[in-house]
């Protein structure tokens, strides 16, 4: 984690609301202009000067004399209240001139077509909203590195910019190697089996807030992998993954490639995790180049630990893996070794009697699929651990924040 | 709640896997072949029969004699392993005919061009993924009603199946009214303001995982409403929702339209709710008619609890609000009344020695946008509850998943 604090969160860019929502404000946002941008009736009812019905009563009604209606949308300002005068107004509608407060229309009596009776005394400013009361022009509405919510586009809208500016989201080539891949579509032959890591990787890419640039599958052999690599970085890919080569012979090509493109630095050679230890980073500029595990199971645990930080840390979010996380019970022994964290596939099961869910490993050999489809997370084995007990209590990265709903 | 169930999900439809994340299968899936469609090495090393290195050691190793290698992506069957006899292997090869297990190439040494020495026995299925292991043939993979994960699009990619059958999502048609209302892009004129619920909806409507379908801002005149809500039903809008009518008078409105739509029924008009009481729900066959508060904070509070749920449905979910649910400790007293469920906008805060938040209510007048802005979620006052008190526990719904991270 603290290698990717030396990749940068990208450039400024100017996105419509339809696509901002999830993603970073690059900067402070000030109100251009006040909000509302005048008085306004937050009730349909009167609008008065709250003066004029100071100690009214049921039984002793202050009577007023009506001078108009405000027509929603037209400025209440062509009206004028004068003393012992009202207007009708409605909800959302503006505030005439000389009113200061709005008395609800429940507490009103129509005596003829020109006079009310007033019950109730309303302060001034009562159900009125004020020019700018929610923000004032000039006033910071967002900070920089505010993650829009559905309520935050909406009260830009409100402010008139419909166009944030946001981080820019990390293109994520993603580059499968192996000569016996095919793509999902092509039967595969004899000895072939179809790629599953691009599609895999392109989900978790968009997902963590990247855009996927799927580039298929190439072959085996470093030059071809030079080359894929190499155009990828020059059509402007941010993040780099490459993946494939579970075999030792394979896994050196992916160095000697790394360090072969022009410019690059080895950041990272094996990792003490497990699965993923082969992993491969390499930064070239504020590109970020990944050799991942050839393992669907492998390459998805280090894209959770690092490439998923990595694409949040470029696009202005914190550095952090942001997955919900949960404490659950082991529901067996785990064993580990110091030294080295585990990340061991677990379904879990809610007990309704305990504060705690139930973990339990889903093993299963390196290369099923199987596991992956039955496990909700990955519980953590810490690195200065030698295993788990049955009850131990352990973190649980989960898959799906949905499960965190009622963890 | 209870209303909702009164629709039913939507139709069936294929679905490219890029653009199946997160979404709900509408039939089982069966693995059309065995995964892997042949046996493969998890290992660099040699395919050899176990029964050769039985009894092998550091100091009696077994001698066997390469006849060969398996080049990745090519059918192993080309070669046969009699007694004696090994092959090259890389990890994910095809396991040549003969051969039942591999030896990791850390455990044999090259004697010359055709001989290795083997130091550790294998068993007969050891470092092999047999055909068919992951998957059979015609075996149910994921269930309908599963929702679809990025390792699970990865599955699906490795059985070929790059079309998923899913439930359709529901077009969410979404309507303003209201006379004082223009478009974000617009400077307001004297007594306007700018609409803030079609894009605050809008983008709640697609967090949700329905198609948000915008028809701008209509007068707010019964006919002209009625026209607009008969159009897009027409056009196919499985949800409508009509936003505006904050005043009593606009309301009815909204009524009267809903009521003279050919072929609607009226499910509830006015719901035990506070903010939200106002709203409206009508069904025409499959299709939904919301009427929504005006207020935005008050539309959003319905929109979470009432049509959130329905869009979920509709896709083929359970019914569910579907959002990030915590407890927390009110920070202050928070009246309410007996037979009313109170949403109360809430900020929170953690505190490192105490196991739950503690919840500031974000008070504010109805019709101001600032209380949004500061909120983290809304703290739930319970029907039968005629308020909370200081240090109470109470349920708080998340606006956002990731504040339940470390919650």
């Amino acid at each position: 984690m603290k290698l990717l604090a030396r990749f940068r969160p990208l450039e400024r860019r100017l996105v419509p609301l339809e696509q901002a929502r999830g993603r970073i404000l690059y900067e402070n946002i000030r109100s251009p202009e006040d909000l509302p941008p005048f008085s306004r009736s937050t009730m349909d009812g009167f609008a008065v000067r709250a003066k004029d019905t100071f100690g009214c009563s049921e039984s002793e009604p202050a009577l007023l004399q009506i001078v108009g209606e405000i027509p929603m949308g037209s400025a209440g300002q062509d009206i004028k209240i004068e003393p012992g005068q009202a207007a009708k107004i409605w909800t959302g509608g503006a505030l005439p001139a000389g009113a200061d407060s709005v008395v609800m229309v429940e507490f009103t009596h129509l005596v003829d077509q020109e006079t009310i009776e007033v019950f109730r005394p309303v302060a001034p400013g009562e159900n009125v909203i004020l020019q700018g009361e929610d923000f004032r022009e000039g006033e910071i509405v967002f900070n920089k590195g505010h993650e829009l919510r559905s309520q935050d586009l909406g009260v830009l809208a409100g402010l008139g910019i419909t166009e944030a500016p946001l981080f820019r989201r990390p293109r994520v080539a993603i580059i499968s190697t192996g000569d016996e891949l095919v793509p999902p579509d092509k039967k595969p032959g004899p000895g072939q089996i179809r790629d599953i890591n691009s599609t895999t990787l392109a989900a978790q890419v968009a997902e963590a807030g990247g855009v996927p640039i799927g580039l298929g599958i190439i072959k085996d052999d470093p030059e071809t992998m030079l080359e894929a690599c190499e155009a990828a970085l020059e059509d402007g890919a941010d993040i780099l993954l490459l993946s494939g080569g579970s075999s030792v012979g394979r896994r050196d090509f992916t160095l000697t490639v790394f360090k072969a493109v022009a410019g690059t630095e080895i950041l990272a050679h094996g990792v003490s995790i497990r699965p993923g230890k082969p992993t491969i980073l390499a930064k070239r500029a504020n590109q970020a180049l990944f050799g991942l595990p050839g393992h669907v199971a492998s390459a998805m645990v280090v894209f959770y630990l690092f490439v998923r930080p990595l694409i949040r840390f470029m696009a202005g979010k914190e550095l952090s893996i942001g997955l919900p996380e949960i404490t659950a019970e082991c529901s067996q022994e785990i064993p580990s070794v110091s030294g080295r964290e585990d990340f061991v596939r677990v379904r879990l099961q809610k007990r309704p009697d305990r504060q705690y869910p139930e973990a339990f490993p889903v093993w299963g050999r390196s290369g099923l699929l199987r596991p992956l489809v039955k496990a909700d997370g990955l519980l953590i084995v810490p690195r200065d651990s030698e295993g788990l007990e049955k009850g131990d209590k352990a973190r649980v990265l989960l898959f799906s924040p949905e499960l965190a709903l009622s963890g």
